[in-house]
């Protein structure tokens, strides 16, 4: 799904503004103005929202190709999906699942990206495990439990949470709350159905719950939430920077470590080689995956390298303060 | 609705506290350190979150028992309800409705609620109507459009918005398309089911659209959004306060009008006058309700007065200062 996205995922998106194109470049119509409105009544929309909606619908669309196309072309899996579109001086990060992308604007780091877990995503989850329980497959209930409930327990009370709550409460354990949680562990052992980790992304459409028939796709969302940076707002220096990267990158180095790497990494560079950014990215997959040492990969101060995919993309901002 | 509320919500306050008192006062236990784990894989759970909890289940508690007893009582309406618990050391204001609370400290605005209306929760409402779409009655769309549409547009690209959507995107428009939208009207005119204006609340539970058998009611949340603000952690003067009051006073002035107000009166009293929060209050209520002149009721800068029931708390923070 991941090789299928990273080719396909683009088109879908350049296909989705198609749509609009030409809305968006109505002569004389600035960035901002709204199309004018045929009717008093009728609701004012920006013209970042349809690029907005051009890449909701793409994510859907991608989403909907590989089901379509699954068997034919073998197609298994699942993946996060990070985007990035410049469009009339703005940037649009589009992110569904546990990629994250970062700005490092004269040494500040601005967050382009929210992580969907199952903790940040609970309460969407349990609310349609609440009103669609039979996705549920009677053996998981959508309560969320500090841990899990024992036959014996059956009686007394504990504390739970329900979709409407962010507190807790104690309630009276019945034989319904025996049923394993839909989420359940805390931080990086956060699990939905017992399953997956992320809340969002593409593909996974067969994927289920071990040993049995509950498909986990009901609960996973396409759809990702997009940032947009207005790059006209500020003027970028040749290290200010566009950090774009899979948990694996972000699984071992935090946000601040990111950004202390390409910073200095960019400063240590000739100003005019053109592959500085390719190799700052390289340094920062370096880092991430470590050293082969006697006890296994490892990065700095001991701590393990990540085992898992790290794919790294670092932009230069800079272009942007160019005015047409 | 809103005068059983006011006596009442207290008390289911009250009662679900008491469910975990023993937890809260256990001896030795400083307000931040969770129960002790009994196994290893509980979650930990913080005592401010069995507050919020509590205070949680008190408003759906209400609001079972407004629908239990409104035959009895003949109980009527809806109403917005907001409550502020002092609880060692920490506010805890729960909000549910357009009322909202705001603290003044040091003359900063520290906003302590947010309103529930269809616009910010136009996500949460539209996922309803599409996973129980016998809800709408075969006269609504959960899809937001920008205006109405018609039936000569059948087979037309129009702009739409769906509940996984932020930005919009062209669709063509279906005969289904020709229902009214779930969420209709921008501003103060956004409306539900072409209703209601306030997503959250008590009672209500017998309102349904005009001339149909369409209940509003599935579509209003009866919880409250819980904020903490943590008294200990700032030194308050005698003119910090917080300030509560419901959508007739924050309908026609501004959180910083409020501000202004409250601080500018408060300095005008003797320090000593036990009664100057309940004034301040009541000055809040005049000048949001106006004079009577010719044209109506009238504020300042000739706007129109509130209309609407205007109710104001005004609670001083200082006493949170003193440490037992």
């Amino acid at each position: 799904a991941a090789v299928v996205a990273s080719r396909l995922l683009q088109h879908h998106i350049a296909c989705q503004l198609q749509a609009v194109i030409e809305i968006l470049r109505a002569p004389g119509s600035p960035c901002n103005t709204p199309p004018p409105p045929r009717f008093f009544t009728e609701k004012k929309i920006q013209h970042e929202s349809l690029v907005i909606g051009a890449i909701e619908n793409a994510f859907k669309e991608m989403d909907a190709q590989i089901e379509r196309e699954k068997q034919v072309y073998n197609i298994t899996g699942g993946c996060t999906a990070l985007t990035v579109v410049y469009l009339l001086g703005k940037l649009y990060v589009g992110n569904a699942g546990d990629s994250r992308a970062i700005i490092i604007r004269n040494n500040e780091i601005i967050p382009m990206s929210t992580e969907f877990t199952p903790e940040s995503e609970r309460q969407r989850l349990q609310f349609l495990g609440f009103m669609q329980p039979h996705l549920l497959g009677n053996e998981f209930t959508h309560l969320e439990f500090p841990r899990r409930v024992q036959r014996k327990e059956v009686g007394k009370r504990m504390l739970y949470r329900d979709f409407t709550m962010s507190g807790w409460a104690y309630k009276t354990i019945e034989d319904e709350d025996l049923k394993f949680p839909l989420i359940y562990g805390e931080g990086k052992k956060a699990r939905v159905l017992a399953t997956i980790g992320v809340t969002r992304g593409l593909g996974d459409h067969d994927l289920k719950v071990h040993d049995s028939n509950i498909y986990i796709k009901p609960f996973l969302s396409c759809c990702p939430e997009v940032k947009v940076y207005n790059l006209m707002q500020y003027e970028h220096g040749a290290d200010d920077v566009l950090v774009m990267g899979t948990d694996g990158l972000w699984d071992v180095l935090s946000n601040q470590e990111v950004a202390e790497a390409v910073t200095t990494f960019l400063a240590n560079c000739d100003p005019d080689d053109l592959h500085r950014y390719t190799m700052a990215a390289q340094d920062l997959v370096m880092r991430a995956r470590g050293v082969l040492r006697d006890r296994g990969w490892r990065i700095t101060n001991e701590r393990l390298g990540s085992g898992d995919d790290i794919s790294v993309f670092i932009i230069p901002l800079m272009y942007g303060n160019r005015q047409p």
